[in-house]
């Protein structure tokens, strides 16, 4: 055994092309942000859920073909075949089904986990990525406020995330597939497709490719007038109800869309947070009500960073029970990729959650370990350095880390029963005799 | 497309055999303790570390042979060779030696992540499971000191967790290997595996069973000695140092063992939840200082639950730079599952975050939004029903969920900016006009 050991050769460390993994101080940005995530889901008493990543081949594609199929990490072991979750979805649907009977609907749950896609490797795309979805499932049927609580959600997220101002947009399906219904539209996806590209390629080339499609001029117009529609919710909210469009779906939509909107004051979302743009429908096979996107206000280069709707059947590929929701995902790993990029998120400061690197002397180390607990366990995360080594060295150790505070614990410290602090940034010192004192002086700092 | 949708079949919601998924109230017991053990590391100071669940097979299974490479999850997709990971200690090792230059040493680091093993599926093991792992890594050499912090990790987290009295037990391979050396025994593995069913087998059994493999009948009564040394750690370190063994290794052993032991009481950990246990071996091919098991008081039939130990060389499969390191790891979903059965965790109670429960009555939903949104903001995780239903079944849903109160909002309440709470257990009703006061009052009932 020893033998073939020593002659064993070094493989190269590296990990699958497309995977991504965080050295120190990014993993604690990221680390931090999902907690925050976390920590804003269950504010709304969101349960939390973790399904298996490996799924069987059958469950998982019961309803997924091109794309999605071809991305997949499936593969079998023995008789079975089994693949990598895709997304957070499916396996909701799957457990809604399997556990409806020990279900209380509605169903609230947040899910925060990996999920798999074997995607051309391309920048900020990753195989390997964080999901972290919100979902509320009803049973049968599920009120439209619900739809509000989403927006809710989705503000109190990016509030806390602090990652600079943001701008929700919503729409509704119904809205918009009723006012191409009134306009004798039949292919909504190619005109959705082809609207899409406003920004793009401007109003002129817009309207001539939906000549080119077959739709009449006077149906172009209106569509350019629907899409086009500006200011703040309440004024398009007065446009659209002004249109008087006979369509029943429309109607539907329109009144959903007012519902929604007419929550956002009492949820205490800012006015310039939230707006309805009739552009955006996303998953046009799934969505069939409100629609969501959000918006950087000084980066929308960055896309949608947090997108969902509301679906009618959940989980018709596992169950007849009838199991409407609604629900977002945020992209986390690619999002926080692009908040790098941009210098959004600044990769500076604490690679720990040290506050204070304790620093023994010769002789104090016992003093020094019962003195860090005694910091930890008043709710200050710290550190002893433990190991032999010049000052410089476990200086450098704090300063590499980011650690703010240094407490170097000599004789003179342990016979007075104090800490001396240094801070790490101005190189000021105190002393103190209590954490309380620590908290007081650190607060003034 | 609307056609094959209607006529498509129910596929059977399952998951594969061997895995596990949690129903809302486990679950939320479940990531109550997942956040208790982030918590206590992090309050160390330590590092989170988030490696991809995939990794390249060569890279992966550079080390391994028999049974662990029979049971890793393996496959291709396209030409490449992957596999999911079977602990955290191979990704570990790998990342510390790719990203050897751009880390901090001693490299601490936390990671709560799950694993795969394709095992025979039995009862209360997974072949997806977590684990939740901390490491202290040197740069060339790292202090014994550290071993004593790792035993302060084990008892602060097992205290958070609050799951009943515990022991961590510690001993040194070096002492163990020194004395069978002392004692002229080459075949250490095999004695030590005979010694482990002392418990199980008694003295005389084990005595014979030494005798058989070649032990001296002096040998023999000397390792009976040895591993029925009791008493707490002074008296054993005492009894230790009495046996006056010339072997340098033992002496090496004795004296780590002996400065783990010396920091117990600086670390502030109560005597009786430490003890020296010199039937511990772990790993035998791995470890090579102090080993740790940790056992519940009153369940000691659950085995360890959170071992580890010192390993000289981490990552001598991927780089010729000398990573001495201390760690341990807690098998999180099994650990769960035993507590759940031997009833333990008690499954009752909430499962949802949420405190309070709006129920809004006809025309007091914009208010009682308003009110939750307050609430939350001061830190009260609450949600609002926002469905159509009868009271009993709103009342009915807080139930089910165990939300402790109910706030039914009627048009008093809004017209006196009040909040009447209804305790779900005692059906006391209480009104309040302010988050501090509610606060107040929760904490006197």
């Amino acid at each position: 055994m020893a033998d073939t050991k020593n002659e064993r050769s070094i493989v190269e460390p590296s990990i699958l092309a497309g995977f991504i993994e965080l050295l120190p101080k990014e993993q604690m940005m990221f680390t931090r942000m999902q907690d925050t995530i976390k920590a804003t889901f269950e504010s709304y008493g969101f349960i939390p859920l973790d399904t298996p990543v490996l799924e069987k081949s059958e469950v998982l594609l019961a309803k997924s073909g091109g794309d999605t199929a071809k991305q997949v990490y499936r593969f079998t072991k023995g008789d079975t075949d089994m693949a990598l979750r895709f997304d957070l979805t499916v396996p909701l649907a799957r457990y809604v089904a399997q556990h409806y009977g020990e279900l209380v609907f509605p169903f609230r749950r947040y899910h925060i986990g990996k999920v798999y896609r074997g995607e051309r490797p391309q920048k900020g795309r990753f195989r390997e990525f964080y999901q972290c979805d919100i979902d509320i499932i009803g049973n049968g049927s599920l009120g439209i406020i619900n739809d509000a609580e989403i927006v809710s959600i989705i503000n109190s997220t990016f509030e806390a995330l602090q990652i600079g101002e943001f701008t929700v947009m919503i729409n509704n399906r119904k809205l918009l597939n009723g006012f191409f219904e009134a306009y004798g539209v039949t292919d909504t996806v190619e005109v959705l497709r082809i609207v899409d590209k406003l920004d793009k390629i401007g109003e002129d080339a817009v309207r001539k490719e939906l000549l080119e499609l077959g739709v009449s001029a006077a149906s172009a117009d209106a569509i350019l007038t629907l899409t086009s529609l500006g200011g703040d919710y309440e004024e398009i909210l007065a446009r659209l109800k002004e249109m008087d469009i006979s369509n029943e779906t429309f109607q539907i939509g329109l009144s959903e869309l007012d519902a929604v909107c007419a929550q956002m004051k009492a949820f205490g979302i800012p006015k310039e947070r939230f707006t309805i743009n009739l552009k955006i429908a996303r998953g046009l096979d799934y969505y069939t009500g409100t629609v969501y996107e959000t918006y950087l206000k000084d980066y929308p280069e960055l896309g949608s960073i947090c997108s969902g709707g509301r679906y009618d059947e959940l989980a018709s590929n596992y169950t007849k029970q009838s199991l409407p929701g609604v629900g977002i995902s945020i992209g986390l790993s690619r999002l926080f990729y692009q908040l790098c990029q941009a210098g959004i998120v600044s990769l500076g400061g604490r690679k720990t959650p040290s506050e204070i690197l304790f620093i023994p002397m010769q002789g104090t180390m016992g003093y020094t370990l019962a003195k860090a607990q005694e910091f930890r366990q008043a709710g200050i995360p710290c550190e002893t350095y433990m190991n032999e080594g010049k000052m410089g060295k476990k200086f450098g150790y704090a300063d590499k880390l980011g650690i703010p505070f240094a407490a170097v614990i000599g004789e003179d410290e342990m016979a007075g029963n104090v800490v001396t602090l240094k801070n790490m940034t101005t190189g000021e010192q105190f002393t103190v005799g209590s954490v309380a004192e620590y908290k007081t002086f650190r607060e003034k700092n």
